[in-house]
């Protein structure tokens, strides 16, 4: 006589994964944590009245930026989504010309696009690291594009491609060694979206610093947060003065005139927000320890869920784990929304990833490459709570 | 025998002026004062973790944004210049199309602009409201425009001019009811630009609250801060709302998914700076009468020099006094250099007004009319200090 099979109840079993490592309840995906100086740095801005656009926190946080990542120079900015249209500006992006960028990703890596006036042009990630992939993407434009006076044009639409702007997801870099390779050879300009990967390293160098230029976000569920806030970060010191000069309304520094020599953007991190940014970013190296110590703990929970892994660094890069992501076994794709009912239900939030960028309206007629990966990613991926203080390091 | 005649000293004159009401040294033109609730309500933000895009001071700034100017609706963003952006770009302003502004004014009018891809078209001031001048308005469209399918169509460049963009300056509301007869019968939406004006009226109803929208900027120079920041008033709640859902990246509320459904922008104020907002609005209405205070007090002083005089508010107004501002006759207008130098060098700080926007170099060849009064005004004007606190209210 065989032996009675219970239905497996999938849901359940990843309400009880995350249960087993995550004691508290609610717990919210991502929540910013403030145990250290924030409340004196805070303080002291409003004794010295510098809340606004001047300020000694803005010139420090930037200056501790740079020293940490090893950027040459970073521009604090008021929004990672301005910190990617200033970047694509300076990087010769105009009106009419196309970018290529994941349709996986966040809407600000597609928005930023277009506030250049610029098209976007969709390409496919990789399951591994979860970034842009380089080598169908290399193929992808030997078959579709042809070089043409130095510029690398799109056949179908005679249109310049002029940059690309990869995109650091959740937890891993992407490879960044062969998409350089790739715009290198086709002339593009690379723009890192570095938004969550602050603390991520590819061959002990930080993400954000290979490009022309690698963007951040300071925003309230990132690893650090401004309250809201991004950062450019470049090697090339004076495309940092030009980052720095368009991001504050390109204004010529005078002792009382107003003369500004160029359309720009009023784009600065207010000293307020860049105080708060000055304290968390002392409990940087803390809070990446801590989150490491969550995927560990996560990893052990769900090693015996079958079908279901958590996406975890690759050799030779180090993932700051922002978000952890659980992927499902493609014949497991078909619960993902059976699993966030559930689990949200229980107060342990989660979240399936974005919507892919053009299934949205306003970008479903941009051209594209096939986006099988990206496509499979979507129905497959799910982020669990993930706050750096949720297993904490034990002293 | 004729009695010797000491050769006069203009900015001695004026040093004394100043000095006669402002005690402290150095003096800065304007800074915030934080004598609330400020510590309260950050650390309340500290304490509940929500420092970012979502938490209860944004929706309480707004409303009582709303409640004080009498808007059915405000919406906090990120910075002045994004709420004209947005402002404009939601009064139908595209790619192409001609916006009216006046070219005395600060480079955050033009830049919104340039933002939404349409061209600049400057038109002057009058001199005793420095406001935008709806009657020589008036003729100057008369003569160089013509309607056409209901736009109004610029003759020389074939362009629609689709919006005018009037700004309240240092201490005055513009004569709005004018500018609005203009815009209505030629066909024009009207976007107030009331970043300096938050607390001035006309006939007792507040600046902002005219026009299809309004803008307030709460930069750390304005009356009240919140480190940086803007708002977009209206009294239409549809376009409330859209203003709303254009500033949160055209977000489609959901549970879990992300989906926009129209190019959006990342505006939101953080709950960290609406925080400092909530409590510097409290303080408004006290930050008024001292600075209503502070005119009387210059008023008296500068009474007894020829000349020079304070611009003053006009009958059925009330101003914010944001910045005084002196105004030389024209036969002194040349010695404003020369004012501007031993008062920044006795600390006191002054300064002149913006340099004429179509001097600038990259709005040198915009549509203008003749800007003979905002020429004068360019030459004659000096702000002076006016922080709040200068002259405190005794109790």
């Amino acid at each position: 006589m065989s032996p009675m099979v219970t239905p497996r109840n999938l849901p359940q079993e990843i309400v009880q994964g995350i249960q087993s490592v995550v004691d508290a309840k609610p717990v919210t995906l991502h929540e910013p944590r403030f145990s250290g100086n924030e409340w004196v740095y805070l303080k002291e801005c409003l004794d010295s009245t510098f809340v606004s656009s001047v300020g000694k926190f803005v010139d420090r946080f930037e200056d501790e930026l740079a020293a940490f990542t090893g950027a040459k120079r970073a521009v604090a900015v008021v929004k990672g989504t301005a910190a990617l249209h200033v970047s694509l500006l300076l990087a010769g992006v105009e009106a009419g010309d196309e970018v290529l960028l994941p349709a996986l990703t966040f809407i600000a890596t597609a928005n930023a696009v277009s506030n250049c006036q610029a098209t976007l042009h969709f390409v496919d990630r990789e399951e591994h690291s979860l970034g842009m992939d380089a080598y169908p993407l290399r193929d992808y434009l030997s078959g579709t594009t042809e070089m043409c006076d130095g510029y690398c044009i799109n056949r179908s639409t005679g249109r310049v491609i002029r940059a690309m702007e990869p995109m650091h997801t959740f937890v891993h870099p992407v490879n960044i060694e062969a998409l350089l390779a790739v715009a290198h050879d086709f002339r593009l300009q690379l723009i890192e979206d570095a938004a969550e990967s602050l603390g991520s390293t590819v061959g002990g160098r930080y993400t954000g610093t290979f490009g022309l230029m690698g963007t951040l976000s300071f925003n309230g569920n990132k690893t650090i947060t401004t309250g809201g806030g991004g950062a450019i970060l470049t090697n090339d010191l004076e495309l940092g003065a030009l980052a720095k000069h368009l991001t504050t309304t390109a204004k010529v520094p005078h002792r009382w005139n107003f003369l500004h020599d160029e359309v720009g953007y009023n784009y600065r991190l207010p000293n307020l927000n860049a105080a708060l940014g000055c304290a968390q970013l002392e409990q940087l190296p803390g809070f990446l320890t801590e989150k490491c110590r969550l995927f560990d703990a996560y990893q052990a929970s769900f090693a015996d869920i079958p079908g279901v892994r958590l996406v975890a660094e690759l050799a030779g890069c180090r993932s700051n784990y922002w978000l952890q992501a659980l992927l499902l076994d493609e014949s497991l794709a078909d619960q993902r929304d059976a699993v966030l009912t559930p689990t949200n239900d229980a107060g342990l939030m989660t979240r399936p990833v974005w919507t892919l960028m053009h299934r949205l309206p306003m970008y479903s007629n941009t051209p594209k490459a096939a986006l099988l990966v990206a496509e499979s990613l979507e129905r497959r991926l799910i982020n669990i709570p993930s706050s750096s203080g949720l297993v904490p390091v034990k002293s």
